[in-house]
């Protein structure tokens, strides 16, 4: 099969660099196009990005020229399916140009993920919620475009944790209160003096982020909009010394009554994708480790290749229901490793640029529920 | 004034040498006597500690004999006034055993706290329960000797926080997620591969601790005994790459309402002990920082000399009423500082070995509501 | 081809579980047998293991028996090559134990790096050393078995950069200031209240041992015994707060003059063990990185799957003749990927228990020089 | 006594808050001025300003606005006494324009250290250079301003523990590597995602200052200029995962030969400014430690409250005479603190604007010799 050409919005950036790490040797998608600001287009992708992953920088992709961050600027070369990963602000003036180009925006930017008649996804928890990217303007009007988003890096692991419980018991309040790791913040990022030693309990817009994304994720698409689950939800976010791996400490209120056995059940027993072998599915999206003292991010990060949550701790709480620690891998499943799931769930499910029937609206459901 | 000789068990770990360092220059307290576990016993203090602290050790302390750490081997030399920094299960067997000799043992062990004879005690907040000590068999048979507790260092930062607003608003129920520093697991404690770059999300009887002692700590005492509070309390406690000072993040729910601005008053004018002039008793106990990303343990351990406990993110909980993070130096305010606090209360209200009268049970609420 | 079976003395340390990392899918040595200290002996590996690798314990290991660590209680069962990571006082009883029950003990432990008829060998370097072993007395009366010991971890990085530059230029003196990871220590090791945002200036023994192993793994194996190099080297030895990668710089003195490209050439022509295709020899033993600020523990730690030494920031010493910095994985090619690689080598030279002929003390030359 | 006014330029920096911190409570010298880039000038200090000790901030300069950084934009209120910390390329403009008006300018850049009528000093080491500063064109012209600077953060500490032995013994050669403090970098200055479990080993410029900032130092002013020390220096310079503290192995050889006891004693003795009862001269300026595991910087660092240099190891080197570690506080000796110190040393040898006479020349080599 011949692989999808697909572009970088932002490639120059640490979750940049996680897509073109993760895409590069990626079986339908074939990186075509990468972009960055202003300063850095028109240089070659090695001068202009300081690469902080472990992995060494592609060779191909080290030879790439960097192109301006425009649809408009060179219509022919850019691709229909546009990775983005950009600043928040800069996302609200590009994605929905890219998208009116007639590109499938995979976005990682928090921009519009609120919006009403944009997707907010994790493939294994609402792709159902997909076909709601037909209301788009620019898919309506027949341009083809559109924005899919996926949630913030704290919400997506605790999400991928809640979604078979609150399939089983209903979640009905949740307290959360996480430790994030600093690659969360980009580079430069977090200055070395705010966090050697130290812990900063406070991440902008974080606390907010991760309380409405829940709801929208674990809502259901009634197929005109999205019904926002009614859960209270009330987060304190930190940032730790850590370097990937965001850590969150749980208390659950269900509806229903759960037991032990049955949370571990509902754990294990999720894993709604399997059958789609999409490339960057985790075999366990959910991961339970019976150990006292995990799950950790020094130890467990790396689960299902960075894709899978690791629970822990399941206990008792003296206030709600049950309470339990998770970690999830904040720049892969967190971020890049989504989008490109969310790309690979649209493919799947024919709802990519080309493949797009306007009578489809159904089609997410099928395939989650298959 | 003569100062009133004391000793330290347990005088080479980590608390004692905190002990040390905050006894050597006491106005009211003299070291004469430091003992350590058989191995160490007959040891120059120097020889036997590997000393930890960013001060030097003192030279006088340096030269002193390590005693073996028992009553019965020293009967003589032993000074009635004990701070006592071992561990739990060490405590169990020496303290009873020092207390029944006549000494007044000020322990940071967690051996005894919830013993319902045994005061807990943190002065600005419960100093009324102190005349519980005088229903002990030792001091009842006339030997005079006594146990008396602080609490865990995660709970005494809590409660110093918490006890004026229990007193205008009552507390109904509380979720408190903690970061704690690696100093409160003792030398050599956690090992280095556990902890950088990491979170470990488990200390072991750490959240049990904490939940009871909250509402012992908050319970009045009604002449024979501590009537809890019947505040429900969950905690999730963790450790992360700190040194010194304890992060908690706290969710509150009131019995009446309060406002934010009732809320900075309640903390503000929280100076119980102010008028008592007790050397270690910090000049404002809470400290508001105003700062959005305040506090932090780099910046705001030291508040007080260690010994006030800062506050900070005050804002409203979607879930509950209130929620914010506080922070308290673990081995000061946590261990030695509290006992020693615990000490200087004692004296002032007659209740050190040799002032008791038996008829002295309400000293405390005098002292505190004075 | 049928695996040859391996045993693991010290299997549950730090490097024992290494050594099952890098063994569990090795296409060569098939783990049957896995011993720990008394304490341990009995158990299944799952309980008695602090399993510290961020990749999962292989589940067959989880469920094998951990034996008893001398090679009398089971003499049947116990292979004849032994993967030995013991500390050295434990080593220095039991590995001629094994030697003198028939196994080959390929070491990691200090105690015999130093002793006349043991081969001390980097493959790449000085696998021509190591017939040396069959001088040993186990091997001379019979019994076959033997110690081959691979380098201390900061000398196995340091001396693979510096054999290409000794054939060619020549070395005379060196001055090498290192920065050691906490993994180098075990489990618990370095306690955390020594190393979070600290340095600790002393490793015992370090320093003597860097030194004196320099000059016996660039030394010449005369047939009979190791001729020394006679090179000068001054260590420094410090440990930092990394988990895995010694950084080590690096002052050095030739007795041939050495431009920048020749030093260039020498490190990327450096390819020794390329046509015997060993397992774990990495594509590259020396890899030169370009970068000003390069190599770094967290970017470069992992080159050559840990197999590599990244070296960098080649200038010239204002003192001696260059300067540069280096930087090895200490627990993988510091460890038990060096005695793995000892191993194969071993095999390929037909110097495994059952291969050895007396007549073959040329093997290793041949082997390497071919 | 009244205390003299001074002004701080790039208040509101790393370097610039420790000013603050020493000077609040000095006894000679009072804050009147301060001074930031364009950007914050105008605003309240503690709205410009991301303090980033572990002291408060002092309330007084929290309300104190700041000034533009030029001289002629406020001729009258600008103090005669200026301490910089300014970055090097902006220091190039700022410092000259405000010693041609007139200011003693106690810069901690790097810009003139190495300008050959500019004084660079540690006053224990050569004070006597700082008669110097009468042959800087600001002095002859009878503006009476000048530019007087402290070495870079490494050479500080270095010269301290070197200045006696070189009186005693002289240097000939000698290595340094260096593991560096990030607050050396200032903020937000090294990124954490550079240096969260990692070391990077270089630091741009920094070897070569220290290389040719050492000689300078020691070597004589000969009444007209400064005669180099022809000492060969090399260095290595690295960053590690440390808040304050620049640690420092050393090789050294000397003219003649030394005993360790001789070599302790030179530091021991060394107090050539205790008579002067500087404030900020530390009663030690060399410590000797003499644990085997010492210096660290989390033990040492604030020895001499910050102004001592602490020395460990002492041992033989295998390849020049003796090695040893040492450890100084980046931004209080290696900084602000040095600045101080000088404006100290000036100001005791009526070097001061308004203080200078002409006919001065030999003051300093009087002072310290005296």
């Amino acid at each position: 099969m011949e692989r999808r050409k697909v572009g970088i919005l932002g490639a120059t950036g640490t979750v940049g660099q996680r897509f073109i790490q993760l895409l590069e040797s990626h079986p339908w998608f074939e990186i075509t196009w990468l972009a960055a600001s202003e300063r850095s287009a028109g240089k070659r992708y090695a001068d202009a990005c300081r690469w902080k992953l472990d992995t060494p920088m592609p060779a191909r992709i080290a030879e790439m020229v960097l192109q301006p961050n425009t649809p408009a600027a060179n219509t022919e070369e850019v691709p229909r399916i546009i990775f983005a990963a950009l600043d928040s602000d800069v996302a609200k003036e590009l994605e929905p140009a890219f998208a009116e180009a007639g590109c499938a925006v995979i976005s990682n930017s928090s921009a519009f993920r609120m919006t009403e008649d944009v997707p907010l996804v994790i493939p294994e928890v609402n792709a159902d919620h997909l076909p709601l990217l037909l209301q788009q303007t620019s898919v309506k009007n027949g341009k083809g475009g559109y924005i899919v988003t996926n949630p913030n890096c704290c919400a997506i692991g605790l999400v991928l944790a809640l979604a078979p419980l609150q399939e089983r018991f209903g979640i009905e309040a949740m307290f959360v209160s996480t430790m994030q790791a600093v690659s969360g913040a980009g580079y430069p990022g977090v200055p070395s003096l705010d966090i050697l030693g130290n812990v900063v309990p406070f991440i902008k817009n974080e606390e907010e982020k991760l309380q409405e994304e829940v709801n929208k994720l674990l809502g259901s698409f009634n197929g005109a909009a999205i019904d926002m689950l009614p859960a209270k939800v009330s987060a304190h976010c930190n940032r730790v010394a850590v370097i990937d791996g965001h850590t969150e400490c749980v208390s659950i209120k269900f509806t229903k009554p759960a037991t032990r056995e049955e949370i571990l059940a509902a754990w294990s027993e999720f894993q709604p994708l399997t059958q789609h072998h999409l490339p960057s599915a985790p075999e366990h999206p959910v991961i339970f480790n019976e150990a006292i003292d995990r799950p950790q991010p020094r130890l467990d990060v790396n689960a299902g290749k960075g894709m899978s949550t690791t629970v822990g701790r399941l206990r008792e709480c003296s206030l709600f229901d049950w309470k339990f620690v998770l970690l999830s891998h904040n720049t892969v499943r967190g971020a890049a490793g989504a989008a490109v799931l969310n790309a690979e769930v649209l493919a799947k499910m024919d709802l990519l640029p080309g493949q797009i029937k306007h009578t489809q609206t159904g089609a997410g459901r099928e395939l989650v529920s298959a």
